[in-house]
């Protein structure tokens, strides 16, 4: 029996974006979102929407950029730590002895460590509710590491290890078995 | 190393959502989208980009409402049907069997057979790119099966055994074991 839990900012899973951008005076900054994702193939967007209150607010209204960082797990507690921590009051990179490296292709840091970036520079940007902005960004490259890579050239999720968010109990669980192969197992036969 | 990839619409791992929508003539639709994920608390707020040419983009701009549905790992097979094949040439409800329920909440059908569902109306749509729409849907209420909810009464994800979409490899993947403890595992010392 389906019962009514009310409105809330609920989906399971979500995913764990590391978003990177420069202040003003060109400190590089981490936030982690999980609120985003793709929303467009032609040209190639993604989504994310932080909270007005942020320093990554502030930072991608000033660059009009950013890059998406997707971790691996065994960056787990860095990711946990960029969430609970404002980047208002410290680098963030250095706290974590993590490095910053300058995007070739748009005004924001990408995260040295981590396997798969995305590359991004505003193109459109909406006021959604209260609280929050939505920017929407094209990606101009994706840049990832070699080793994670499949025979196809494109990053191996198997290799990469991201991992998902659970917004409803606030943990994080690592992206398990093979279920089955899309655009196949619900073939008519 | 990194490489560059080029400009591709990719992040790891996407959600699977299963968005119910009405045609004019009141048929129930489902269609399956990775491009999605929440993107405001106050109000809640849902983000789904469907390309132009699909039939649940033209049963959105005529009712204004649509559901999120997240199917459980049961439910493969039927959820990559969904992606496969258009409601512009059959019911897919009537197709698999699964039972359409009209929300109270919004004008837009359910599946009565996932186990969490957001009820949402249309609050904005923007055009991105050459084909998608996204529209931002308020959720007005989320609808969940009694036997899927934890102590707190909210959907507890190992019981609601969502699954993610790799769109790289185009591959499913269950949600595998508890990783870390969010908002916990990154605290200072």
């Amino acid at each position: 029996m389906k019962v009514s839990i009310g409105p809330k900012p609920f989906i399971q899973p979500n995913p764990v974006l590391i978003i990177g951008s420069y202040d003003q005076r060109g400190v590089p900054n981490m936030m982690a979102v999980a609120w985003g994702g793709i929303c467009c193939s032609v040209p190639p967007c993604v989504t994310i929407s932080p909270a007005k209150r942020t320093h990554t607010y502030a930072n991608i209204i000033t660059t009009q950029a950013f890059t998406v960082n997707i971790p691996s797990t065994s960056f787990v507690k860095e990711a946990d730590y960029v969430g609970i921590y404002s980047g208002k009051k410290e680098n963030k990179f250095e706290a974590l002895g993590l490095t910053p490296v300058r995007s070739e292709a748009v005004n924001a840091p990408y995260v040295a460590e981590f396997p798969f970036i995305l590359e991004c520079k505003v193109m459109h940007s909406f006021e959604i509710g209260e609280y929050t902005q939505q920017f929407i960004g094209e990606i101009v490259d994706i840049k990832a590491e070699e080793e994670i890579l499949g025979e196809d050239g494109f990053p191996d999720i198997v290799k990469v290890q991201p991992f998902v968010y659970d917004e409803v109990g606030r943990n994080y669980y690592v992206v398990g078995d093979l279920l089955a192969k899309a655009f196949s197992v619900g073939k008519k036969k």
